[in-house]
């Protein structure tokens, strides 16, 4: 108890948040080696040759809830912490990209979390109104600090409080704002606006989701007609169904929107344009002349966010503010295009890109810190009649529950990190105007935002529905993780769709390997389709389905068979005197089947590249094997038949696989505190009864739920309602 | 159009709510002969042959929202009822169990729906205290209605009322606690309590869970001790973790519970036991000494619930107060034990069957009400580049989010409906402590349960994904359906933990069924573990996979073998040394598995079942065929694994039976609305801005987003925060 009270400090202030002895056991953990690390995978997967490091260190920055309980770990989360096979820390690092960014983060955190105008604590408890103006509050005093404390736009220190206050603040869509006009905008319109932006000079919004109209960007009706007589755009909400509808910040906050608008000049229609539309009044914030705008009321979740409506009734704005980078519009109204149709699509693909890493996985990541950590206090049942109840995470379907996700919450850090470098690499040249890498980059960050999502969504829901009923207590702070995450399934792209854009480049891919007999010219993430496959897998016991290139092989077999079965039906069907849109709808099922193997494949091979690059941190990289393995063979176990189809794999292989995923469940249970420890997530930002970081579940839901305005408030149903009722019948006597 | 405002009706009152014309056409439908449909189910399928019958009448009883679009019904959902394969009216009547239901329930709802007290308008923008203080007052009107309009306690017309107003009424436990003392209650105390309970003397509710115990009854902490001396029982939470938490009405309502608690008496712990408590003062609704009371606090859904906590100290309690069918004490402290450790089981497979019809599976269907409604509304992209832009739900992907919901929305009526037969068959024999019935009704009502839970969940969120946007608008009605759901999968007893009660069923069947020489001895459910069994399925073309007796052997044959096979591992790891225990837990995600292959194969044998019955109205017949196939070769589709894993089914078999799948999806296409409304919520009860009947969605989501307090209260946020940072920069100039 005394090791887990040492870790833990009370509201520590920015100065000094790491105590010095806690500190020479991080230095301790990052330089030794680790004697129970094994280089040999097949080994190192043996739990009795392992052997493990006892007392590594606990994380070493713990800002507690400033409770009572907070001053002691509960025993029963303080033995999970005690044997330890690698070095929490370290792993921490990886996760931040390093110690530095670990320290700062940690010191950005501290001086949040010691800022009550910057608390979550009763968010739980407020309407979709308090939680606006909590949120909008919340932004002005970072802004403060910000300028206080030097801290400038897109620093990291401005990211990571952020992070620490789970995004819950207003105004959060002027990065989006920003992030289009520096994709869409040119060099002078950038020059122009985005220092306006970060000067808060103005609050803006991206505009693009309609009443009537989403994903599909063509059937938006808004229209922008030039006028060349006066050099203006008239903008125009032709319908009711054009109105715009969703954006955040717009409802009561932005002053302009980026409105997506159907482009007609000199009388010809030229597809979505983005344009700049002021829409409150810099002076005293009213809506702007033929701007009619509000919210569009409560959501499933995002009540700290202001999604609005906004009709335009022949809105006039000066030609400038049409965004110019791939398109022009001259003063007599000639049109000029300078990208391609599909140019407008790179401010999307920044968003999606970005979403992954930002919102998306956090908050599967957060889940999993929270179930787990509730699963090793929990106790129900015994296993045998004899002994005492034990903690549910020793069920093994307790385990079967929360172990995917947690694999899947740390296979996406590595897939969101890489998708983001692919996306580094391609972004200026496209920029540019050189869009070969685009078809690839929009393909891949369309079907990972599609794939990470879902994921993060069905894996959310299954830690909160792991802690059981309190999993369905606000208080748990999982209701609002997962309806949180279960929107992403739908913005920035509704998943089916992005599904099937991918699914389009898989169709072109294989068309193009089958043509060519060059195979460089396949883009990288396809290369697999014209590599050598194998009509078998020759794995033949546990120890071969732990082999990286060997379940990376699997996955791309599966995707590859699933590509040309999908190519195979289209084909047919158009033979068959389908035209060519018919016969894609009707084989878009086994399209979406295509896609979603070709993801996980990708998935899987990103994973493993990034383990092999660990090889330096060898207990890290053991513990993340299994991580990996699990996750591919998991994904193996849910999809057996597209593995058993074809005879890949057979039923008794498919039982040899599951022998090796079950017993990866008893390795992993091991480490599990361990691993949701080192996302470092503060007590603050969890605000979670159940997920703190010294395991006093109970007495924190006893005390929170006694905050509740349902007790704190009167209860005038007794007088009005329940008294008459129960002394109703004395009456009839 | 005209047809279609016939058929309309607004806010009608309780006299004449069915204009005569169209009583006609009822009348019309439930007599004539159907020309379109065949007796021959192979025919049927092929859409060509099949004629179809125009103006058989829409739905006869729409009592619209009242407002101004409910008076014109959208084109695009018309000529959706234009052509109909079968009578609605008629299928509507089956659902209600017979036309005479059917009328007194929309009796109800007319009434119900014309009290302005009873209106469900604002609910979605209300915070958890009014959301109660609402419930409660429409439980304090229904009773009023009920005594002038002479509804007796138990009387369809109650059950009828509280459906049309999705169960959004407060005290709602009281029945809970009623069906226990029936099932646990001598006769004596159940002519005591009963009364009381229908007059509204006392208010009642079920207090079983504590904030560390959940499903596992023999962990509660809870104590009941006996003093013989004063013949009380002293019940009492020994600690933090014994608190009751969760149970309804408990947080400001009830004036009694039915606690659940460990009866130590005599020096002798003898097991759960339930007890009458009085908690709160019939005076001045006070807590009662040693009792402390209050609300849980906000949670995911039942805000219109104050679920709450109960801390007992000390609390003494009559003798009389133990319910006493199954067990005694006697004056002196003497315990008498006449049912078996099961029997206190009982009421909780009372709650488990009733929860599925009145509350689990409508919330599903009210999600495919809503989903495919604004299907056909919501238009998205082109299938061609001429067309217009098409109806979302003629896309193939749709269609496959949305009918497979729909087809358990119909199989699971038909399956509760046979649970319900199945426990009424038994439960007067169990009263009567002959418990010979009980391990199956047990077994098979805990799965049904788990199983239905699950998919109306899973079902309702695909529903309300498959609306875009819209579908995490509160508007939609669609996110308080699955929050609301979601919490079917924990209470009542936790899905896992409820499969594997199953499972442990199936284990000592199939034991059973090798042991014993005599056939005659297995459970109906489980009896074709003995049945003669095929090792490869004999289907090779489409027609073959919609034989109901095919795809039954099909889901026999796969839930035998994992049953087997989970026999099979548990055998060998207990052969290999582990204790029955350990050897159970480590096989209990195979147990997962059997138990749920198991469940659908019930599921599917039932509804083939029901459709035999239907054999006098062949066109209602043909179409509930289609969605039995669907159901069916849905889940073999989701499972094709199994199938494929010891070869019962080929890879090219599943290509077919996907084939028939996808077939399907078209069929059932043009019958989707028409299968939506013969379930005939009303639209105030369905409380959805995209699913009313008239399919007016944009205008309505319009409208009501204004009336959101976001809208109407005024926004203190733009003084003391936005203009403050908006104007700052003017400063620092």
């Amino acid at each position: 108890m005394a090791e887990g009270m040492d870790s833990i400090q009370q509201t520590a202030g920015p100065k000094d948040q790491t105590p010095s002895r806690v500190r020479g056991k991080q230095r301790d953990c990052s330089l030794g080696a680790h004697p129970g690390s094994q280089k040999s995978r097949g080994k190192a997967l043996r739990p009795d040759t392992r052997q493990t490091r006892a007392r590594m260190g606990s994380p070493v920055h713990r800002v507690s809830m400033g409770d009572t309980w907070s001053r002691q770990v509960h025993p029963d989360i303080e033995s999970e912490r005690h044997m330890q096979s690698f070095c929490v820390e370290e792993l921490t690092n990886i996760l931040d990209g390093g110690a530095q960014n670990t320290a700062l983060r940690r010191k950005v955190e501290s001086i949040i979390h010691s800022d009550p105008e910057l608390s979550l604590k009763d968010n739980y408890f407020m309407t979709q109104n308090e939680r606006y103006e909590a949120a909008i509050k919340k932004k002005f005093h970072i802004q403060m600090l910000a300028q206080r404390l030097g801290w400038s736009e897109d620093s990291r220190e401005l990211y990571y409080a952020n992070r620490s206050l789970s995004g819950d603040l207003g105004l959060a869509l002027q990065f989006v704002f920003q992030k289009a006009l520096r994709s869409l905008g040119s060099e002078e319109q950038i020059a122009r606006w985005d220092p306006l932006c970060n000067k808060l000079q103005i609050l803006a919004t991206y505009a693009q989701t309609e009443l009537g109209h989403g994903t599909y960007l063509q059937g938006l009706e808004t229209e922008a007609t030039y006028d060349a007589a006066t050099q203006e755009f008239v903008v125009h909400s032709p319908t009711l169904t054009a109105i715009k509808w969703w954006p955040g910040d717009l409802g009561r906050s932005a002053t302009h929107a980026l409105v997506q608008a159907q482009l007609i000049c000199s009388g010809a229609q030229q597809g979505m344009h983005a344009f700049i539309v002021p829409i409150r009044s810099l002076e005293d914030h009213s809506p702007l002349p033929g701007i009619t705008v509000g919210d569009i009321g409560p959501k499933m979740d995002f009540d700290h966010s202001d999604n609005g409506f906004l009709q335009l009734d022949h809105v006039r704005i000066p030609r400038e503010n049409m965004l110019s980078r791939f398109a022009q519009v001259l003063p007599d109204g000639t049109y000029i295009k300078l990208g391609t149709a599909k140019s407008n699509y790179l401010s999307m693909v920044v968003v999606r890109v970005d979403m992954l890493s930002n919102e998306v996985i956090p908050l599967l990541q957060k889940a999993c810190v929270i179930a787990i950590r509730y699963s090793v206090i929990r106790h129900q049942s015994r296993l045998r009649p004899s002994d005492p109840e034990v903690k549910v995470l020793d069920y093994q379907t307790q385990q079967q529950k929360l172990f995917p996700p947690l694999a899947k919450a740390y296979a996406f850090h590595f897939v969101a990190k890489s998708l983001l470098e692919f996306f580094h690499r391609s972004y200026s040249s496209i920029l540019d105007r050189d869009f070969r890498l685009l078809p690839e980059l929009h393909a891949l960050s369309a079907g990972m935002k599609a794939l990470v999502s879902d994921f993060c969504v069905q894996g959310a829901e299954l830690c909160r529905r792991a802690c059981g009923g309190h999993g369905y207590s606000k208080l748990s702070g999982l209701p609002s993780l997962v309806t949180r995450v279960t929107a992403s399934c739908t913005y920035e792209g509704e998943n089916t769709v992005l599904y099937l854009q991918t699914a389009r480049f898989l169709v072109k891919s294989y068309l193009q390997a089958q043509e060519s007999t060059s195979q460089r010219s396949l883009p990288q993430s396809v290369a697999y389709l014209t590599a050598p496959d194998l009509a078998k897998c020759p794995a033949q016991n546990v120890a071969d389905f732990l082999h990286p290139e060997l379940y990376t092989t699997a996955w791309a077999h599966v995707a590859a068979r699933l590509i040309k079965d999908s190519v195979h039906h289209l084909q047919t069907l158009m033979q068959s005197g389908a035209d060519r849109h018919e016969a894609w709808n009707q084989t878009t099922v086994i399209h979406l089947q295509a896609a979603k193997a070709h993801l996980y494949y990708v998935t899987v091979k990103i994973f493993t590249e990034a383990l092999e690059k660990l090889e330096n941190q060898p207990a890290i990289q053991q513990v993340l094997k299994r991580l990996c393995d699990l996750y591919a063979l998991h994904g193996i176990m849910t999809n057996t038949g597209d593995f058993l189809h074809d005879g890949f794999l057979s039923g008794a292989q498919i039982d040899v696989a599951r022998k090796a995923y079950l017993d990866l469940l008893l390795l992993i249970r091991k480490d599990a505190v361990l691993l949701t420890d080192a996302f470092d997530f503060t007590d603050q930002c969890l605000n979670s009864a159940l997920g703190c970081y010294d395991g006093n579940v109970y007495e924190r839901l006893f005390q929170w739920a006694q905050r509740s305005p349902t007790n704190t408030q009167g209860n005038p149903a007794y007088e009005k309602y329940i008294r008459p009722l129960l002394q109703g019948w004395r009456s009839r006597l």
